[in-house]
């Protein structure tokens, strides 16, 4: 019987790599004109993204760097100054935003928080993960907020441990198979997929069939009422 | 009796300041070609770095951005591609440095852990801070580890409260006055300031004398063990 439910919040309970794709044409826009050739920088970007990543984690910090990293290598440094600029604005107009909820958010978390204890647990850059907890209006529902630097078995074990529960009484609900559903199901956890209308090619990842059946996906996060009601089993 | 005792890290365990000082110099030497004036350099990094400080928290990366900013602003987005990735590259060369210990750290926490539990707490980035402990090798004196977003007397008192404590059996050591030691003494604990040579302008505060009063300063931290067995008090 699941006891305790864990959210993850980037593109499960607010949009967040909808901005960063939108980042990411803007700056295919900026070096296009020295380039020519958008699906290059789209690759570029991502190839430096993945170099970087064991030095700068996640977040919009690092990816700005990423992305100014990418125009000056492929235009062997001839960016302009002003581009450079408009690579840190937008950026910064990204950490300025507003949160915006996906639609069902605050009615699912309002039912769920008075049947079940729940946890938000996101990976990323501690600030900025805390900031858009904060505009999001989020927190009160959480028993308890842990950002962490990577989603993997022992995270997820270390935190059901600390409640005091057998993994099988936990329940993960995220849009990510990668950071999600794949480690808890290695606890021996339950989980819940929740696609987002996109997923980050980092976190893109294929679960094998035997994987696929055990866990549940549902399409939006106003069904989790309904499925949590109906027992834990998806149709395979 | 103090039961506990917390650290700071950068620049109490290990040197930090020096090497952004030192990336801060190596930014003048590139800017100054362009505006001519190193002092306007530091005091418009310096406010830069303010006005970043909630949107980038702390870390080398923000650092790099603050940076970047400051060229583009201080020479009128005239400064090159070249020069931008001069900058990057020394952060990167900063990110991967291997991490120096301070005079007599090692000998110290070997002395201390035999006596108390050890709780590293320091502030900065997640993932620039684990990765200077992984490269220190000074995890296993600790019991737990804390990268917290601000050093404020409610992060030192959960802290505390969280390990069973009254905050009077529980002992700070730090370089920093405004971090370390003035939030620590608020909430009822002790604290023992050892300086670095140098302190980051952010940090600088002069304590009343009052609360200088209130706390021991010591010169290295192989003075602690001396001044653990010799009572809390310090000479005023």
């Amino acid at each position: 019987m699941i006891k305790a439910i864990g959210f993850d919040a980037d593109d499960t309970l607010w949009h967040n790599e909808t901005h960063f794709q939108d980042m990411q044409r803007q700056l295919t826009e900026i070096i296009v004109g020295h380039t020519g050739d958008p699906d290059q920088i789209d690759a570029h970007l991502m190839a430096v993204e993945r170099r970087n990543l064991r030095k700068y984690g996640y977040g919009a910090k690092g990816f700005a760097l990423s992305m100014i990293e990418t125009a000056l290598e492929l235009t062997e440094q001839r960016v302009s100054g002003a581009e450079i600029a408009h690579i840190i604005a937008m950026v910064q107009r990204f950490l300025d935003k507003d949160v915006h909820l996906l639609d069902g958010v605050i009615e699912t978390l309002s039912w769920v928080r008075g049947r079940y204890p729940c946890f938000l647990i996101t990976k990323g850059d501690e600030i900025e993960q805390r900031e858009k907890l904060a505009k999001s209006k989020l927190r009160p529902f959480f028993k308890e907020v842990h950002v962490v630097l990577e989603k993997d078995p022992d995270m997820y074990r270390s935190i059901v441990q600390r409640e005091g529960l057998d993994p099988g009484q936990f329940l993960m609900v995220g849009n990510s198979v990668r950071s999600d559903i794949l480690p808890v199901l290695a606890i021996g956890g339950e989980a819940v997929h929740i696609p987002y209308e996109v997923t980050w090619k980092h976190e893109q990842v294929e679960p094998s069939p035997e994987a696929s059946h055990r866990f549940a996906t549902l399409s939006s996060i106003r069904d989790l009422p309904a499925f949590l009601e109906g027992g834990l089993r998806a149709p395979a």
